[in-house]
């Protein structure tokens, strides 16, 4: 496989997370450019002409015309990796049938998260969840999905300090970002000079997609972790990033300098140097007023993994209850970049490989 | 006393609460237009020239002039009542000063609010606690703080379930407006696209002044509330109007609709019938994405009583645990229109009258 | 027709400026409250759950529901004049209709603003223009349009000066708000942090309308005004209120305080007294930092012509150069509310009355 | 001096445009990483903590301590070139002695702009008006200006075209962003949901350097561009970048080809290689909606030279007007790197050295 990259495509590639999966796969060194897939609405279109991030789109890609191609057309064309961006509802069967057809697919879409056999995947947190998929005889093609965005934030926050402070129950209040609802979105006379208290089945999800990740795994299947995650969610005014005030009720009593350790040392992955991987996955600040959105949402390291890292701050440890705020990318961290950064765990632990016929 | 209204004073007038003040005691059944106190530095100015809020001035204060007097300068001119929206620091002596020479005080200002013989007053929650004051022989003149401006939403949607619940603990998290800070207070460049997860000493006044008013009473003293209130404070891009999302870790189990029925019937000033008292203080709202700043922040009927209402929705009740969101106005209910109805109680419960000589 | 009122009925209910007619009409001296018309896809829903203004909806109009209705409907239902907030392209043929059947019809849409025999009107400009109708013989039904919301504030600036000055050019360029596009309107990614310099079709309506509304009458037919009007069309983050930058190249020289004379005594309305008609029409200011969107949007005297004067600021003159800022309420001085006031002039006038008792 | 960076220091560093220096500063090829020097109220503060830009600081001046230092001081220390943030009034005396003491200045401060033997330089525009210093005997130390951050981008956008369009007269409306005030600058009550139409000082401030700017050198002397620049300036709540909507009434007609080319062909400090020298210097954008201050602000190659372009878009010409928008970094292009530019010009041409080995 040395120095020759897998074929790869992105799946809802104009919208914000698309873009921002081409963003970060315009030159990538395990994948070639991406092909540009999205629906017939936007066939033909240029990714130019579509691009709605505040940076410029990638000089290679700005050209290049998106495609609306079945998963069979995909299969057809030797793609071993698709990136999906698809809506809720739309993912399932075009996942399914890429899987199928021998396409391995990274998604960012809701529809598989909760499926027994399909890891909900942060790296650094289950990466043995991926058991869910080896145990069984090595697929030519997988799916492997990642968290709803702001659950991503918080699990990454928790998971170092999980067993040091045995929660009894979480509590979260997340101040998300309008790129949450993707483009066009919020609009804008619903949200200048106002905070919208409510969306739609995020609050399930935090509590259902936490559970599984941070869940333990009995040989192919994952115990839910059974401590409530109970959250409340509203859209704020920021472009990208968010922002989540949480309190853990504890069960037992480390000292302070033990959690902070714990978060600073976290980087479980350090060893597979991946490319997307941020070092460390933890930032740990410790200004009165940090983590913020405009501020640290770009957090990580090296270039490669800007915007990958989570950000905690404001720590108070007030027995039994931890308090800290944890930012983190929502369109990186918790959406594109997720995804890609499952792919390279895929490809490096020897999970995938290019596509049919092509030997090792 | 009928038909003659009080002579009073803003301290602080050049302010954001300060012309909050301004806009609600203009034209007041129980107070003359009020006098503008400012500091040295807005003397002789007049109050239209400063003014900052999005409303235009009104017109009988507009080209009023700010004066600088010191307390012994306001006895003098036999000036009943001074609603006070000095800086912490500042107004301790000041407000002390003021009720030694027989000026009543209606603070905004946080350095007496814990002083154990002054009342920390939300009138629809513990108006029995004047009588930190009344069991003393009645004095010709007192002192009322209202609590912070985030408390008061927090504590008029606890206090009509408190007793239904009896909480275990109380989880806050605030999505604070600007005005929260004053003028100039927050830079724009530190808030535009952003939220700042920390306000001083906030989560502090927080857990404090609610323990305090929703404390009991034991003949002229208060015993604080012993359950916890946990915050986490952030600022957001707001103009006016503090969102809350409250969950209660509950002991008791009520049914969802007994719950409801708490908030809708609360209305323990009704018979009151005080000018700036909403009627009711609570609105129970049942849309998915209530209550909103934008929307909700002028809430409270009559007119008079417009910002003076606590919005309460997205109830969810999963027990043990309820959770919500509370949406109070920080500049009104939670700041200037706070001491105009604490002085409005006091004023009808006869704790005070007109100044000079006062015969009724 | 005293104390009667006529019937109506607004098009287009369900969208921003459908919105604003409904406050302005839900309890107005010459029309009963309006019959709520909407596509099919609003049938059936409360005007209070589509509701998008900050300000609450009319009570009484709150839980009234959208119809969908066909001009021969509300013809048969004796509507006697409707609103129109209909999209450009379906108003044309839908106002074309009602006014056959004769329903008046006062419309903020584009599609007839153009028509030689269609007035296009701001009563306090070019109230003469009402005899492209009147001269005819006295119809059952009239048509009458309002200019684009950015035309009205400029017009009403330049009518008062325009003799004063004999333009040879005038130059504007705007900070056009959100609400100016409706809603869902822009998004909230498109403009946060932001501002778009383009605003489809706008340069274009200015330079039109402002051209045929500053026109002069001969008989039946309006000669447009030669002085170009040549604009710059921005879109800013503001909710309200359209503010626009003019440069008048004169070609008099006239002294500053007949200008501003001109300004201040403005008034051709005043001896009609008509409900929504502000008094005076412009409003001077002199602070150095006025008009602001934020603080001037809804100027306007009285209660009912709140939002319906234009304010003028930071006029500065440098012969042959006038330059100054104008700010008006896009969605109530240049959208709902012109046609109100278009609708009150005709019936003053006599051009419309009720249309009971009026055969098919 | 080949291989050799110059020693340099920030004056006023604790500020936006001061950190913006760093930023350019903390790795450029010709300069050390620059002394930081600031009041004393900030002395002795970790530029880190006192940072204010969206992005991290420089790694390397992070932990660096702000100073309090003379002029004399930096002369004994050897610094050879000041960039001055300093404010206006500030400025003019520091600045001053500076350059007699031998430390070459160069200054954003407005205090020396129209000074007869100071050059006020856009490189690219005016690079001859450094013969203003040139022709004396050459000096030890020299001082050089940059313009008003919103007369940078507009001057850029005229000299491409000035010849071929012999300008009557141009008109100008600003979209200033947040940052152009400073820190703290706009309050953010000031502006949010709001637009500011007065900028203190900006309107002559844009006049008056672009005619000079513009002007002619004849001999040691510039005779300004007679020419009328007449600006209308406003705030709007955008983080940076401030955008110009631009008219010129021109007397020649050229064909809209001519004036493309001439844009998009301007490049006159090509061959000089400069860091900092954006390459082109104006970016030309077709499509209808751009420039874009979220978008284009941060336009310029190499990575370097980023924020150091002008983004020319929407351009319309009826003769005798050309419109177009101008759009250009204000804190960068029109503040810190313009600065920097016309030092590396000045190194680049000779004019300034190294200082060790002078003696003072």
């Amino acid at each position: 496989m040395k120095n020759e990259r897998l074929t790869c495509a992105i799946l809802g590639a104009s919208g914000y997370i698309g873009q921002h999966f081409a963003r970060m796969l315009a030159d990538h060194p395990y994948f070639e450019p991406p092909l540009l897939v999205a629906s017939e609405r936007s066939e033909g279109k240029r990714l130019g002409e579509l691009w709605q991030l505040a940076e410029p789109p990638p000089e290679n890609l700005a050209d290049a015309k998106l495609i609306a191609a079945t998963p069979s057309d995909l299969a057809r064309q030797g793609v071993s990796a698709a990136f999906s961006a698809l809506p809720s509802g739309t993912a399932r069967d075009v996942e399914s049938e890429l899987v199928r057809r021998g396409v391995s697919v990274f998604s960012n879409a809701a529809d598989h998260r909760m499926d027994a056999r399909v890891p909900l995947l942060v790296p650094e947190v289950n990466a043995d969840h991926l058991a869910l998929i080896t145990a069984r005889p090595r697929p030519r093609s997988i799916l492997v999905t990642n968290p709803n965005c702001s659950t991503t934030g918080l699990v990454l926050a928790l998971a170092p300090v999980d067993r040091l402070l045995a929660p009894r129950v979480v509590h979260v209040a997340t101040y998300q970002s309008l790129s949450g609802a993707g483009y066009p979105g919020v609009p804008s006379l619903a949200i200048t000079d106002n905070v919208v208290p409510f969306i739609r089945e995020e609050e399930e999800k935090i509590r259902e997609e936490s559970a599984r990740i941070l869940g333990r795994r009995r040989a192919h299947t994952v115990v839910p972790s059974p401590v409530p995650v109970l959250a409340h969610c509203a859209r704020v005014a920021t472009r990208e990033g968010h922002l989540e005030a949480v309190t853990v009720e504890a069960t037992r009593r480390p000292r302070l300098e033990e959690l902070e350790t714990a978060w600073e040392s976290f980087d479980p992955l350090h060893d597979l140097d991946l490319p997307t991987a941020p070092c460390p996955p933890i930032e740990l600040r410790r200004e009165p007023d940090r983590p913020q959105p405009l501020r640290d949402r770009w957090a990580g390291r090296p270039v490669r993994a800007r915007g990958m890292a989570a950000v905690v701050g404001r720590v108070r440890w007030t027995p039994p209850y931890l308090r800290f705020f944890v930012l983190s990318h929502n369109a990186v961290r918790g959406g594109a970049g997720a995804s890609v950064l499952n792919a390279e765990l895929a490809l490096r632990t020897g999970l995938i490989g290019r596509a049919e016929g092509e030997t090792e």
